[in-house]
């Protein structure tokens, strides 16, 4: 009678028309388009308008709603406030739950979910962000600039500096890779809140708290520690075999999807080629190149390959970002994907609630405490 | 080869030895125990106990733990400060999700979900609430009483007056009776979260978020509306006939789950006899006669009963909560079952993360802005 599915594997929850992903052949689709047509020739502007829209925008509609998003740079001053007041213990994506938290409540996003919530958020992301690493550092925020890009305007607003062309391209082709990828953890949370008829805020917060989690997005900066403790090539052999004769895992590699190499990694390594020092991106490269080997060698009947985490972590490193803002970096991207579903879950919304299995003792008596 | 199931009913995604709803016999059970009995005699202080450890506390160890719970009450001053700096407008619920945020963040909860935390978030969120209230009134907050109940303190802190005896109790009814209830939406939000290793403040911030939504938690003050608008008993069968004309819902009838009354409802009409003024009472109790009548007239092969939010509105009302806190209340509530299940997911935990089924178009190929 009851299905009885405790991690929802294989459970279809939802029709999307946002992303396939495509397992066995290593292919992910937004919206109809490849990924690596998206990634060599989109902005993230674009994209966060054809994830919301369905389509591609025309020059007219492009201008019109790149400025339109432009203007929620600007944080409303309380959210600057609840961003000043945290301790600085307090872990980059815990302020960034909480000051989109503060940016909804205080922008009074009322009734349905829209894509001027969606414009909101994403555009506020990374003003909350370079706000917090600026304010950390003891510097005075840098106010946004509206005639830059997205991508260029975030690395602008960290550091007061309008970046290269290069370095802007490289972290905007990192968000177009990963605006969004089907009913991923943080995304599915999105859409069991939206669906029972909260706002977009409730949906968005709800998502930066599972992508904290490390089963979900948590760990890019530990491919980077890793790389680290290895230091150089020759070292390779012996650091990763020592980490699999422990029993560990060797961080950016395998994924529970694809069962060929991830499209995203394939454009990563290029441009984290083009980003990193050189010498930096060979040890990343000769990492890669031992680990799928031992990997093999140790489950010849898996078909490991490298993940999108591995080269995120050395573009993100090679723009120029604070290893701590590198999962946070991952929800500003991650943005358009959860308000684009939430969007979607409206479309034919039905309340998302199964059940559980009651395992637990009956018909108890409770007895008085000063029986006990 | 793929399941489909849009609202997951009936998918089993969870064991739980936390609660039971047998809908077909109007049972509702915690941890063994049934919930008319908990009604009568256990304090929330007791019933929170008893969700996060399983069995009810000694009175050491209840003595231990409830002074360990009353000291969250106390607000670490960032937290005071986040509710101050949120604006005016900003909904209660919203003001409860960025202040949760706050506090956990502020509390720098590090590792797996506890018990610890769990009465942390517990013990804190009426004084975030209180707070909250206190402050949009011009009033400065009430310090919090230690040697009070959590529910007296509760009334303590938004009044700056220990409550009488019958209404604290009262208050600590309605919080047993609504500690917890199966896989609803919002503590299903908060399986979810945990699942990908996330911090408890993380699901409890996303759980609240789920519950602001009208379909799940967003509308006891909706029957106070519908009951001031009926104004006297001789209104009512004019009043809902014209609702039911217009194929609108009555507020406060008819539930997913129960199919027959909700044992909640029961004792929370009892509750609101002593609680409400006498001619309020009676006013709600003829329109619930009235309302039953007419849903069982139009829609005879369906069984609709009073539901836990008829009476609630009543209750909190009476006790003297302000309309627009009694959802942020029912998560006061809540919170004690949404920890406990967060607690048990990680206790057997695998990430929850179903599918989604590709509708979009295929095989788009990317036309260049100048030619779109």
């Amino acid at each position: 009678m009851a299905q009885i599915a405790k991690g929802l594997e294989g459970v279809v929850v939802a029709d999307t028309a946002l992303s396939h992903i495509d397992g066995e052949r290593g292919r992910l689709i937004y919206c109809g388009y490849d990924i690596g047509d998206l990634a060599a020739h989109a902005t993230f502007e674009e994209v966060a308008y054809l994830l919301w829209h369905g389509h591609l925008p025309n020059r007219a509609e492009l201008a019109e709603f790149t400025g339109e998003m432009a203007r929620y740079r600007t944080l409303p001053p309380a959210v600057v406030e609840v961003i000043r007041v945290l301790p600085d213990s307090a872990e980059p994506l815990e302020v960034l739950r909480t000051a989109v938290s503060a940016f909804a409540a205080a922008l009074d996003f009322k009734g349905h979910p829209s894509v001027t919530h969606a414009m909101a958020l994403t555009g506020s992301m990374p003003s909350i962000m370079a706000t917090f690493d600026r304010l950390r550092r003891g510097l005075p925020p840098v106010p946004p600039r509206a005639d830059l890009s997205h991508a260029s305007n975030y690395l602008y607003m960290l550091t007061g500096e309008v970046p290269s062309e290069q370095r802007a391209r490289a972290l905007e082709t990192y968000l177009v890779l990963t605006a969004d990828h089907g009913l991923n953890a943080s995304t599915f949370t999105a859409r069991v809140i939206a669906s029972t008829l909260s706002d977009m805020g409730s949906a968005i917060v709800g998502a930066i708290g599972a992508l904290k989690g490390p089963l979900h997005g948590g760990a890019p900066a530990l491919v980077l520690d890793m790389l680290r403790a290895i230091g150089k090539p020759e070292n390779a052999e012996a650091w990763l075999k020592a980490v699999l004769d422990r029993g560990e895992r060797i961080m950016g590699f395998g994924h529970r999807v694809y069962r060929t190499e991830d499209p995203r990694a394939r454009v990563l390594r290029a441009l984290a080629e083009r980003t990193s020092e050189i010498e930096f991106f060979k040890l990343a490269l000769h990492v890669e190149d031992v680990a799928l080997r031992l990997l093999h060698e140790r489950k010849p009947e898996r078909r490991i390959y490298t993940n999108v985490e591995f080269y995120s972590a050395a573009v993100l490193h090679g723009v120029g970002l604070p290893d701590d803002l590198f999962t946070p970096t991952f929800a500003i991207s991650r943005v358009a994907g959860w308000t684009a579903h939430v969007i979607e879950q409206l479309k034919d919304n039905r309340l998302i609630r199964p059940d559980a299995e009651y395992v637990g003792p009956m018909n108890l008596t409770f007895v008085p405490l000063d029986q006990r």
